[in-house]
């Protein structure tokens, strides 16, 4: 039989909850498929932060190189906000898609037709949304060097950063976003800031280049300030969009709440080779933790995308989204995307209907 | 009589169209007022490319700085997308925001009542917004340095921007947006991506620091993938938002298109002292250009914006703003706005309804 490693990292919040929804999906799919999957959870985070004192400990990443995909819970709560930057829950996040080399993140947003009411767009608009955003997840601002403080030529402080991308940056973020709109509906808009910045201006170059080995792509280009006005205006007309770090945290996060369902959005991030690291696009919730409150669905179709993308047990991926297709069709929901007459479940509960799906 | 000296850059596209209705506008409430106005047109833009080889004529901008007031049309089009950097139209609206030194950008985004239909949100979630994005307009990624190409350690080729900012910078924009706060409903949200971005840190700090000058202020603090998810989700929760250039570029033109109306947006562009630039959020339109179709309305409440914020003449400016909500009542409407049982009208029949309802 095939078996897998697979890293859990429960992090912080609701993470722990909705990471053993997900785990326990995955055991029954590993059984019904002869797959033998070994766990192993780490921590990560905040939970990191007050266990070793650093937010993602060596053996953490270690652990998680050694295994053949990772699956993460959420990061991060109130407790640690104000902690400097090294010793922040997110840089741990940072430092983990840096040690996996995870540069391109795949975050569909989706409406289902049992959802479509939890958009606050209208109807209309809303029905039928289906897109994904590939981002560029190791690059650009985020990781861009000079940046630090310092004191400008008036002996004032300042604060800076760099936008940087090279060139074989450009080009692999680029190849998964052909490739990804190839096996989706042939469509791809390339997002940028190119009537101001010359990273934009580079970004817009390479990836017209490489259009040309796409044929059966059609390739655009937007700036960023309209592609946030299209995402609200009209969403449907997205099938690909493939963009930079920054623009990408800032629009998929836009098209995931258009669904009005972020409680079901999973996402996948995933390198050249070595294991892809699956998580919700939500966050760790805090308000909410320890309450047998949120929706496990996020993590478990990320558990779907681990099983596809990371692993290629296409079927056994298949098997979950069905299951979560049926469970909403059975009227379960938790809070987040509960309407009056259907049956308000917890996240263990939801994730019990999920296992009599499968 | 008061007299001022306004000059109009029509610019691109539908620019001079609108401007022309603005221009009548600003004359009729001048004549009932007892203001005079010498206006002086000049080009800006594509067509100054086209006329004199430069996006920002020096003619223009020495008019501009030595006027009370500035208006502007619309820029950019299709024909000089692919210029090089210093041969775009846009470059030439960056260099007159430099040169004005108007480093905030109000860009209000309300709801009216008579077209809360347009939005593609749901009713009850567009009705009633009314919020104010306070931009910082001349700091930040668009301007910072070093930017531009160069090769890396490994002989590729990089494109490059720095995204920095210094404490006065931070301070006179976040005092403007505290003092837009007040005079509102005392709200302010304060956007960056301070678990990311070093001069994100350097923003959350020195706003911070201020708000202990605006005791009638309740400021928050939000990072700018969430800002771009709460705008969508419940944009009724915001008042006042202060941001950076980029950040600041991203969300207004999310907001106002959560409107659904962005052909009624205006902006003003302020500075320490000296003229204002005074604008539509709407783009140049080339599609429709010369076709008496667009909506003059956002450049008519611009001029409104130009009266208030620029001149102090508050009185004129909602003698403006009342004619606009009236002729709106009477049912006129230009095709953007259009709905079915009302009024269509084109650009110059919308101007002259305008005119009767003052
Ligand atoms: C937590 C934060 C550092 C992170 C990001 O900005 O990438 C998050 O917003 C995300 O999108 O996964
Ligand atoms: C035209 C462009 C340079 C400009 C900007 O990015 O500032 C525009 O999008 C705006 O918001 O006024």
């Amino acid at each position: 039989s095939r078996s897998y490693t697979v890293t859990l990292l429960p992090g912080d919040g609701i993470g722990p909850e909705v990471i053993s929804v997900a785990k326990n999906t995955l055991q029954l799919v590993a059984s019904l498929e002869g797959i033998e999957f070994k766990f192993k959870e780490m921590p990560v985070g905040g939970s990191a932060l007050d266990l070793t004192g650093v937010p993602l400990p060596e053996e953490t990443l270690s652990a998680a190189k050694d295994s053949d995909a990772v699956l993460l819970g959420a990061i991060g709560g109130y407790k640690w906000d104000n902690n400097e930057k090294h010793l922040k829950p997110e840089t741990g996040l940072l430092q983990l898609r840096a040690g996996l080399k995870v540069f391109a993140n795949l975050r569909p947003a989706t409406v289902l037709p049992q959802l479509v009411d939890a958009s606050t767009l209208k109807k209309e608009v809303a029905d039928g949304v289906d897109l994904m955003v590939v981002r560029e997840l190791t690059g650009g601002i985020y990781f861009g060097k000079p940046r630090g403080f310092s004191t400008n030529e008036n002996g004032e402080e300042i604060g800076f950063n760099t936008e940087v991308y090279a060139t074989h940056e450009i080009d692999r973020i680029a190849r998964v976003a052909f490739e990804t709109a190839k096996k989706r509906r042939g469509k791809l808009c390339s997002v940028d800031k190119a009537n101001v910045l010359e990273a934009s201006m580079l970004w817009r170059k390479r990836v017209t280049e490489l259009a040309s080995k796409y044929p059966d792509v059609e390739l655009s280009h937007m700036y960023v300030d309209n592609a946030a006005m299209q995402l609200v205006r009209n969403p449907k007309q997205f099938d690909t969009i493939v963009t930079n770090n920054i623009f990408g945290d800032i629009l998929s996060d836009e098209a995931s709440m258009i669904t009005g369902s972020i409680g079901m959005l999973p996402s996948a991030s995933l390198g050249e080779s070595g294991p892809g690291l699956f998580e919700p696009i939500h966050g760790s919730a805090p308000d909410i933790a320890g309450q047998d409150k949120a929706n496990p669905l996020a993590t478990v179709l990320s558990a779907a995308m681990l099983l596809k993308y990371g692993l290629g047990e296409e079927k056994a991926a298949q098997r979950i989204e069905a299951a979560v297709l049926d469970t909403l069709d059975r009227g379960y929901r938790t809070g987040d995307i509960y309407s009056a007459g259907l049956k308000l479940v917890g996240c263990k509960e939801m994730g019990e209907e999920v296992l009599k799906s499968i």
